[in-house]
């Protein structure tokens, strides 16, 4: 993989530090960063995606009025230029990270060219993750509205709780990325309070802690839509690594 | 919900302490209880279903090597009858635990009659969770062979922390539930040590560590398939539950 990496970048970049540089901004995660990057290529290695955080009809009344609220007090990104207005921002989502970083389009030919991202692996619409993230202007917070389909099930007529760590772990993971990617997730700690209803929806929200050196803490919880009822609490641990690290495997 | 249940429920049954017998008896998870009572209720309540921790053509030379081993050294349940000779024993797995259970085929069209169990939720066989699952005599340990498939992806050609955290919770919950069942996670503690490449085949080693009253402690860690390589630590907390827990909702 890595072989296939550096002559791919050496098609794309014609000098060592260049590739350095295209290499340490391949990112894991949906972060705003990725969509500036997007804007920043030759509409050749970018063909519009699909953004799946944006509503589709399997969305419930719930989820749309949740989306609509939080959707109303934001704005779209805006490729690095200062961010003006709306208290929220929300992220586009894709069914894979790596086909979105630079010269990713032709990285993901090349590198397992069927994987996609857990959370959007299904087509079907509804019937597994549905959700959306939002983030604060100063990155302190992100909020996640979740609409859990029939596929996601554990115990009966209930989320699983592998999908609701995977929820945790996207949500927290997105949200560490955003002030230092790429990450790699190191601890996840859940606690489940009560379980979820298939098809209902819910908020995750996510806090950031601290950072120290290579280490961002993260903080979430999850509850009902109206945050009347808690269903699990979560901390969560991610390194910043090179891409490097992942290459060598 | 509850109401649709006790409708079926007393179909199948005509005394209120029998009701509560079955009730109790419904397993959340796939659990060798759950086999023998598939064997003991008329076959119209149980059709043949599929068990996915049968060997596909999907699985990979090392999936197979590992199942070979493990199951070279297994018997078949023998439904209540004391077990004889064989260090390990195979655990069936199917896409609905509730459907397995006593009436459950009727409950699983009345009740979210699309869900699908997370972890086998994809019809494509090799594309996601390839897994198969043994526990020893004394229940003490379990120990999974997991094939990782292209649809778990996380950061670029590796598993997602949340398809690891899914294992874990799938490993240890069905462990615990050999115990007590029916069981609810409580808490997962997962600590991430080295990725996991897409394609890859693991080692998932479940140990009982204690039982106190309602809880079971359970640890677990994923090697690769020799042993020499440690990607995921992990610690579980189980409860016992009533089904009345969930069904109140």
């Amino acid at each position: 993989m890595a072989k296939n990496l550096a002559r791919l970048f050496g098609l794309l970049s014609s000098t060592k530090t260049e590739l350095s540089r295209r290499c340490a901004r391949v990112l894991f995660r949906t972060t705003l960063n990725r969509t500036v990057m997007l804007r920043a290529v030759p509409s050749i290695l970018s063909p519009k995606p699909r953004d799946f955080s944006l509503p589709n009809p399997s969305w419930g009344e719930e989820m749309m009025r949740l989306y609509n609220y939080y959707n109303s007090q934001s704005e779209e990104e805006t490729g690095g230029e200062e961010e003006q207005g709306g208290q929220w921002t929300r992220l586009p989502s894709y069914n894979r990270s790596l086909k979105y970083a630079i010269g990713g389009v032709y990285l993901s030919k090349i590198i397992q060219s069927k994987a996609r991202l857990f959370t959007r692996n299904i087509r079907q619409t509804g019937s597994a993750f549905e959700y959306v993230v939002f983030f604060t202007k100063d990155k302190q917070k992100c909020v996640c509205i979740f609409q859990a389909g029939h596929l996601l099930e554990g115990p009966p007529g209930h989320v699983h709780g592998g999908a609701v760590a995977t929820m945790i772990d996207t949500v927290t993971g997105t949200h560490a990325s955003l002030h230092c990617a790429p990450v790699m997730t190191a601890n996840l700690n859940v606690n489940y309070r009560s379980p979820i209803k298939l098809g209902s929806t819910v908020l995750i929200e996510s806090i950031l802690d601290k950072q120290e050196a290579r280490k961002t803490f993260v903080s979430c919880k999850i509850t009902s839509s109206d945050g009347s009822k808690l269903h699990t609490e979560a901390t969560a641990l991610f390194l910043s690594i090179s891409v490097s690290h992942l290459l060598k495997g």
